[in-house]
């Protein structure tokens, strides 16, 4: 059996990462390298100007192989793992339960998303898992037996050329999931809001709050799939280049110039 | 004249934003938005769980109809801004000039180009700037004449349909450039290393250092460019769907089952 290299943002101490460990250690010997703190909404953050400090924990017995606790961002608990604690890569880098969407839009500026995608950019297949309820408390037993079929998936058949999956399980009435739908990612944005307090010294302070504004009406995408039932499974990739874009620039006539 | 939103990653002190808010203020009334310190790879970090403070600060004189220092993320910096200091829409806005390049895969890491794809996805035509060197001291001479004419040529032509460029100045022997390219994101990645050391107390922290692989060996990247003496622009896009992907997953044969 290879290594699995399992972390996730909402911390080493979530529900969501336990559940992922139980049904990862059936495919593999499990490293699990999280953050030691909630690391939420951290994107491909990286600390940089102050060390890091990794602490081995015990939290799931003879689950894995190892366990580590580090201080930093979800993309530096995988960086730090794959440079100190592997001598060759692992299988398979899976990030989550996260607790929360990371649809559409979230998936930049999810931390889940970040690590794995940290690991797919070191030539890793990643797979992010993430449960659209944010209760810390939800029933993890459907979410199990089908990240189970997932990960047997992706181990026997491989993922595609861009290594990296952003796979969100909706919430049913049940429970239960009606399939899976391979989609794209539904065009929508987070309006951020902000509401002012007032200190007991006179000074202004902001609380975040925000919209989630859908763009798209497609049929073909995580949102619509998870609204029917079904989880949602989008290949993602690292090049953000808008490709259709580059001749828009004829009309810019710039390229001609050499006197910029 | 309209109003430009100006902000950055490296914070309000930085030259880089000093350079970027002199030629943005010949094109409309320009506010200030940017981290009150230094919040370099901040990637689309977001601050929750803990309110942000916004002081006005009036390092800029009489160049700009408003400056804040605000005590998040790069992204927080433009969300507050949008939803605190405009009455309208801005016009533009731009990040940067980032002390440092942003080219290639560094897009995914950088506060100032997220900062930039903020604004973007709230409809507002975005470009972030960077400079290759990192030197603090750097003469701006060349970067402020180039920006000029691709600010005068952005609220001329305006933007592709992204919103959002992604913009490098490359370093060159006598400082000027060879023109301007149009360009594709170049494949690449960081590897990063650690090195450890321990504290007088006997526990090892963790120093990130790290390695730039380039894996491209297109002529029609920002990397490639940049090399040559030229500007890249690259247009950025937030749809990270590998769409080319999709079909791998008739292997998978996954979606007719019902029993996930």
């Amino acid at each position: 059996m290879g290594h699995i290299l399992v972390t996730n943002d909402d911390g080493i101490h979530a529900n969501g990462i336990r559940a992922l460990v139980e049904v990862a250690s059936e495919f593999g010997k499990v490293i699990v390298a999280a953050p030691d703190r909630p690391q939420s909404a951290k994107s491909n953050a990286i600390t940089i100007g102050k060390p890091l400090r990794m602490k081995k924990v015990s939290l799931f017995g003879d689950l894995v192989a190892g366990a580590y606790a580090v201080s930093g961002t979800p993309v530096d608990c995988v960086s730090l793992a794959m440079d100190q604690l592997f001598t060759e890569a692992p299988l398979l880098c899976l990030s989550g339960v996260n607790h929360g969407s990371n649809s559409s839009i979230n998936v930049i500026y999810s931390g889940t998303m970040s690590a794995a995608m940290q690991a797919a950019l070191a030539g890793i297949e990643s797979i992010g898992f993430s449960n659209v309820a944010f209760d810390e408390e939800v029933d993890f037993t459907h979410i199990k037996a089908a990240m189970r079929k997932i990960i047997a998936m992706a181990l026997d058949k491989g993922l595609p050329k861009s290594k990296l999956l952003n796979i969100n399980f909706p919430t049913t009435e049940d429970g239960s999931f009606k399939g899976i739908k391979f989609c794209r990612q539904a065009d929508a944005q987070w309006t951020q809001k902000f509401v002012s307090r007032t200190d007991p010294h006179g000074r202004k302070y902001y609380w975040l709050t925000g919209d989630f504004l859908v763009h798209d009406k497609g049929t073909d995408t995580d949102l619509h799939a998870l609204k029917q039932g079904y989880i949602s499974v989008v290949p993602v990739m690292t090049d953000l280049t808008a490709h259709d874009d580059l001749e828009f620039f004829d009309a810019w006539e710039l390229e001609k110039s050499k006197s910029v």
